[in-house]
């Protein structure tokens, strides 16, 4: 039976982070909400009566499972799509590193959005302006300085996240890397010059030949100004 | 052998959510950077040539694991420390209301820090005011009337999150609430008007033995305003 993805369509946003690795692993999924009836589907399956709701998508269907939260899904969906580690300490990890991922992902959406998700960024300008200077100079250097180590300490080289294989961590430092360069390529440029071993590893991800079918496909929605990474070049003056 | 919590010694933070659970089930553990020599030692863990390396703390080691990020944390102790589900789908559903409860803590710290969380809140004082604003009006209600949704869905009983047992998940809505109530007083009367189930929650969990004991010895720090729930009257002016 297909997987079940349930998330905005019109953006990739944190659901991109699921698409990457079902995509990438071949898997057979429906993406709903892009189906024709999909959108109310979700909204029902939010707002309906069921005894474990969504807070928010994404979440994803897989038989009598109903889950959400990204890095909950992945960690559900990593060993059965070949992308995750086989032994428990390995599948800790990469979780951990998902979380990071997660983490870092939060500070780039308040980048535009410092004061409230609600408002526009229109009403939060100067605001945005101050978080993102910040984000800029300290915190995005801070976190991928620190994947940047971490692919560096790896046994199993640094053309991996986790031991030598393929995991979905390496697919989701791949989309914060593509999302920070679509959003900031001036200071991207400036910033990867110190994390050579990251960006290696988006050019590796970047030519799986499944993921990059995927990316050239229209089911890969192109970046724009709803999503998490929106490119206001103000932001990066 | 003892579990090592690693957590900054001064204010309850992220790493309050591991000492309940550690406390709660009674296990044997050590609160390292508390501790004669500790700060220096969880430096060295971070700082040091580890493989796999913690971003922040908390973190815990449990024998050779060192395992970071608080739901990783908490996924990880649950089942160790009873306050799991025993089935796969009742775990995955206690760590996505961990997450959940992670992702509001951002929020709840951001009303203090929405631009910077390496300035001071007094740089960021009219912003925090702002970002409080909409946070008390929106966000707070919203992921608070979640959890009351969830409590009054729970095939189990409303009296826990999870089934018929206590969970983890338990234990961090209960530090949410106290959180809140320390920070937000009045703000937090008016809200919990709307989720009585949310409230009976945190006063079963508060009348657990082995919790109270804790909450009342000298290993519960005090709310500070160098944590992330802090009382800035202001704030909810």
């Amino acid at each position: 039976m297909s997987y079940e993805l349930y998330y905005w369509p019109s953006i990739q946003g944190r659901g991109e982070f699921i698409r990457l690795a079902l995509e990438t692993a071949g898997a057979d999924y429906v993406d709903v909400a892009r189906t024709e009836g999909g959108m109310p589907k979700m909204m029902t399956l939010m707002q309906g009566g069921g005894p474990r709701p969504p807070f928010a998508p994404p979440f994803l269907q897989d038989g009598p499972l109903l889950i959400a939260q990204v890095a909950n899904i992945l960690l559900h969906l990593g060993p059965k799509l070949g992308l995750a580690p086989s032994d428990e300490a390995g599948r800790l990890w990469t979780h951990q590193l998902q979380l990071t991922v997660a983490d870092l992902l939060v500070e780039v959406h308040d980048t535009h959005h410092p004061i409230a998700s609600g408002l526009y960024y229109e009403d939060q300008k100067p605001e945005s302006k101050r978080r993102a200077d910040d984000f800029l100079k300290s915190r995005a250097p801070k976190f991928l300085g620190w994947f940047e180590t971490v692919l560096s300490r790896n046994p199993g080289g640094s053309r991996h996240l986790v031991g030598g294989a393929l995991t979905y961590a390496d697919l989701s430092l791949f989309q914060m890397i593509e999302g920070l360069r679509y959003a900031f390529p001036r200071a991207m440029k400036r910033i990867e010059a110190d994390i050579p071993r990251v960006a290696a590893l988006r050019d590796s991800v970047a030519a799986l030949p499944k993921l990059k079918a995927y990316l050239a496909s229209p089911r890969r929605i192109p970046f724009n100004e709803q999503g998490i990474f929106r490119r206001y070049p103000e932001l990066e003056g």
